[in-house]
């Protein structure tokens, strides 16, 4: 396990890498992030991993970015989106996202963000930098919007047949991550499935459930898909299968509502055309609160260092958003945090 | 296997079994939903399975209930939501909907449908009525809108542990289903995963995959939560402990769509309020799309007979079409087609 980075350097900075080379949005978008992120953060120094090439010019003619804070790391190797992550990650050593999980193993930056391909950011992440001990398997947290404002889902993709010890270990890291970000204490964490009483479940719930009763979090038993965007759950815990799966049923029901409704619109009376756009406001304000721009991406938890997930189509406030996200990680001690949660539970178990 | 009954009865009727005890709105409203069906179809008899006492007085005071093709069969027990369905059904033999199963099973009704506890619709039609040979899980198949109208999901909750062959019928029954629901000939049929590669997923759908494209059926792959609402796929094949958390989370995400803009209308200033309100018949249109009570329910799929598996909640419309459709698939003779597929395909396999 690195030391835990949860100091700033001798400078006073917070140091985080950047994989700048696999937004789907393109490398500019990626500087014109970073420029902004260090703009807002006076005690932030950012390392854009990429290549050279592409990278300085664009640094140059970005009159906004504050070049001293702001450096290059060379890698001219970029693992694409639909690359299989532990083949690509094998075959390609110097990686954007592997050279930015590298500077971070050797205390150069103390967390990284890519929003390049999600399992190659798994991988690289999980090989480079190592486990928190206890962890067999690294998860990712998710927040999704909710009546009261934000629901942790935990996984989203990362592990797709999960044993019950992955789930509770998901619900320990994903309570204090919640406390971090959401500034929650004591987040109260349900158990995916398909309805409330224990009785409802399958062989996997059935186990974690049993599991969940004894350890260190507020269990508040099941919870359902709609419980996510209400108010009684901070953390919602499961199979990165069904994660992934309510991810993107969510983002697929948002759209089909401004699908249908922006259809109904352009064949709508002059009317119903006017009290559309007197509305626009409204419907800018959901598109927000839908979208994760705020968050900037998803975290990767128990690996041994902090890492942010950024969406591959992020764009420039999300990624700055990313930036920030990581900076606070690295200052609050996350992953230190959770390795000293897991090493107590740990040894209550095996006490 | 009971007759399938595809063809009216001497007087050239269908008869619908329906479980009057079990809706949540209370037996008024299927007394009230069951005229409204009578009306609509000059061909149809309906059986109201419950208690007399109640059901009688209900039916002697609604003046537009044709009483000459509505008749009631006693049955004095009720199987609540929260019973566990198992041994609810063993303890109360004469449940409403056990009674209904039952007179289809003796050739008294074509179909059946029920708006109860929908794990002990699916054990007492299972126990009740039987299986199609072939099928070890009956499964619940719902349909959800989508850009270019519906898309089946199947299943969506009756098996939480599927096995790879289950989730081979639930393709093969879901795409007759759909034939005859929605007039679609040679349905596409997808694969709920997690990433459209045939290398995302877990080790359920690997499995399932291989036979998916040796199967009789129009298959087109991965596919994922978001597809469900888009134009791509016609047949959404998954576990029923997924399906159920992609129905709850598509239904809690419009929910939060429909809160966050109410929330933003009550609080924003006249002229966002005036758009709102010009625009309501948008929302309207919305609300009615997004609903399922055009189809009044979902289809148990696998077991001897047609049944039909209303909300619990359903209002007035959604019970009158969920009787509709029980009617349309005893018309169609969808059990019976069911069967000759899956005996087609197991004599395929076992040649």
């Amino acid at each position: 396990l690195p030391a835990p980075r949860s100091k700033p350097d001798m400078n006073g900075k917070y140091k985080v890498a950047v994989d700048a080379m696999t937004s789907e949005r393109g490398v500019a978008t990626v500087v014109n992030a970073a420029a902004d992120a260090l703009q807002e953060l006076p005690d932030l120094e950012l390392i854009l991993v990429g290549d050279p090439s592409q990278l300085e010019p664009l640094m140059k003619a970005h009159k906004g970015l504050d070049a001293a804070r702001c450096s290059i790391e060379p890698a001219l190797q970029v693992i694409g989106m639909d690359e299989e992550p532990g083949s690509a990650f094998k075959a390609k050593r110097d990686a954007s996202v592997s050279v930015a999980c590298r500077l971070v193993k050797d205390g150069k930056a103390h967390a990284a963000v890519s929003p390049g391909n999600t399992g190659a950011s798994v991988v690289a992440a999980t090989l480079t930098l190592g486990r928190i001990p206890g962890v067999r398997r690294p998860g990712i947290l998710a927040f999704m919007p909710s009546k009261s404002g934000s629901t942790a889902v935990m996984d989203v993709g990362a592990v797709v047949d999960c044993r019950p010890e992955d789930l509770v270990l998901f619900a320990i890291m994903g309570s204090a991550c919640v406390e971090l970000v959401l500034g929650k204490q004591e987040p109260r964490v349900g158990l995916l499935s398909i309805g409330e009483e224990d009785i409802k479940g399958n062989e996997q719930i059935f186990a974690t459930f049993a599991m969940l009763q004894k350890a260190p979090v507020k269990f508040i038993g099941n919870v359902e898909g709609r419980d996510i965007f209400g108010s009684r759950v901070d953390v919602v815990v499961c199979d990165g299968f069904v994660g992934n799966v309510v991810l993107k049923t969510a983002e697929g029901t948002v759209r089909f509502v401004v699908h249908t409704l922006k259809e109904y619109f352009s064949k709508a009376g002059l009317l119903v055309k006017l009290g559309a756009w007197l509305a626009k406001p409204a419907f800018r304000h959901l598109a927000q609160r839908a979208s994760d721009d705020e968050y900037g991406g998803a975290f990767l938890l128990g690996v041994a260092a902090d890492f942010i997930i950024a969406h591959g189509s992020s764009n420039q406030l999300a990624l700055k958003n990313a930036i920030r996200q990581a900076r606070r990680c690295a200052e609050y001690g996350l992953t230190a945090k959770l390795a000293a949660r897991i090493s107590q539970v740990s040894s209550e178990v095996t006490a």
